[in-house]
């Protein structure tokens, strides 16, 4: 059986994303478990391998040559975008050259993947301020990614050793998030997240959803009643498809140590519900990934780190995190 | 030197504060700080001494002997409060009569601390549903005593081995946070929590102030603008006053664990800002305590737990470690 094929983008030129792209295809243990390859600028990539100090990629792949040879390529590789022109290019800073090249390696990521070129897409980071400096305005990839697929229902969710967390609201303001549940959106969030899990475990999955309010609103005594009259019923209804789900729990309690080990994933109602507990405990094996789409997408958990890029300290565990990710959800599902 | 004088209250005669108490009146450990006096019933205590195989309390004080047997006491004892009729009474199980009782002995333990017989106040968990039982509608204990004493400004912070945090809001439902939210209130949580931390480490303390929206609200892009318009000029007058201060912080980020250990208290927005990080790293070792009232106040960090109660399973270690906070804030401060 060949190994899978990923697309690998590059991430923002200016940020740590092209070192860490060196480390993964020069690593042995990656080449075990699939074919990476890197969407991104090889210029930028040899470039940056003379100033960090790392292996200079091995094998680069011209755009008009691509189509023939994805089809029996089996060792790592960078796809040549030429994603923009590199006079005055300065690492570590940021502007809307390189905000504009990062949006593109990701599109034509997403169209492999779409053709059935790769068998997912592993994302390393954008830089949004450079990202907007070129026009482009989303609040990150999983909204790209969601826009471009035309995926009727998505997630982000985060995997890691310590929790797993998929979130039922993402970028949004703190005030806007009640008005974004409802039991139907919670409901999708559990049935994603479910089969994610089952692919990983390779098993039926044990869930717990969080409520919104402190306490889990204390039988009504904060809040609106968001947990009897929105949440409750989205894990009554995924309890009736035969889910083993939990909830909805005081958020406070929900990730001490105990409850953790007895539960494979949670679903969150907001951002730093999930993103709390996870970076807290998680901080650098967590995995962020994009549960829903047609295709498999995975990305590491950090920023692009401007400060340290392209000075040979960046660590590529969460890019190797989301690879391995990666490889385990394209598998054909044992449901 | 004598060594100070602890209120510390039974809590729910139902849950496991007898037993825990039991246990701190017998703890060699603590008798070298401090003398604890539990506020509660003694025939409670002698009975589930018996029950749950702990030692029974050496020396009981009626109401009638207190004031004069507190000015000289130097040994552990009970004062004995008869807050309750006993017959019928059922460990483990919810009422009224047990929820009065808990709260007697709180307003008793303030009584105390305001008229200087005791130097603090170590309160053991009530029990929620048996206060309303009894008609009393308190969120908690840092409601009841903010009210007792009449205190013009306070908040509930928590003290553990991995992170200090300090609550800008605290039982309230979700959605009523932002409008909540003031420059003047945070000064003020900020202020307090700048003190408390000042007497327990003996410096000038590092404090942080987390933002209320994912990624603080990344300028603008999500939320109102609580971060620019609330949370940074309560920051900047902070800072005028000396304090140091930084945030507002994505929370997110704010508890990784490189930021943990190089701040000595977080300022959180809301209960589970706050909560969620403390109990998923320091579910065991964290104190409650309330800023800012006239008297000493500290608290376990767990409920009544009624289904292990009276059957000397509890573990005493949160309230033990409640009385070593509070014997260090009540020691004269050396600002």
């Amino acid at each position: 059986m060949s190994l899978p094929k990923l697309a690998v983008t590059m991430g923002d030129p200016a940020g740590v994303g092209p070192e860490i792209c060196l480390h993964l295809l020069a690593n042995p243990a990656i080449r075990e478990i699939c074919v990476p390859v890197i969407f991104g600028d090889a210029a930028v990539l040899v470039r940056c391998a003379r100033e960090a100090g790392i292996a200079a990629p091995q094998r680069i792949i011209a755009q008009f040559d691509w189509p023939q040879v994805i089809k029996t390529l089996d060792t790592p590789a960078v796809l040549d975008l030429h994603g923009f022109d590199q006079s005055g290019f300065m690492p570590g800073t940021v502007s809307a050259a390189t905000g504009a090249a990062a949006y593109g390696y990701v599109i034509e990521s997403i169209r492999a993947a779409q053709v059935g070129e790769v068998a997912a897409v592993v994302t390393a980071p954008m830089n949004k301020e450079a990202l907007h400096a070129a026009g482009i305005h989303y609040p990150g990839h999983t909204e790209i990614f969601a826009e471009e697929t035309q995926a009727k229902r998505s997630c982000m969710a985060f995997f890691s050793d310590e929790l797993n967390c998929s979130l039922v609201t993402v970028h949004v303001g703190y005030q806007e998030v009640p008005a974004l549940l409802s039991a139907q959106r919670i409901l999708d969030v559990i049935e994603l997240t479910a089969d994610a899990v089952r692919k990983i475990r390779g098993r039926a999955p044990k869930l717990a959803v969080c409520g919104l309010n402190p306490h889990a609103g204390e039988h009504g005594l904060f809040g609106n009643r968001e947990e009897e009259e929105i949440i409750l019923p989205a894990i009554e209804a995924a309890r009736k498809q035969g889910l083993d789900v939990i909830g909805p729990l005081p958020p406070d309690t929900a990730f001490i140590s105990s409850r953790r080990r007895c539960t494979d994933a949670f679903i969150c109602m907001y951002h730093d519900q999930a993103l709390i507990p996870l970076k807290a405990l998680a901080f650098d094996s967590a995995v962020n990934t994009t549960l829903g789409l047609p295709i498999v997408r995975t990305s590491v958990d950090h920023g692009t780190a401007c400060d340290i890029a392209w000075q040979g300290k960046a660590d590529p565990n969460s890019l190797y995190e989301a690879v391995k990710l990666a490889v385990k959800l394209s598998q054909p599902t044992g449901r």
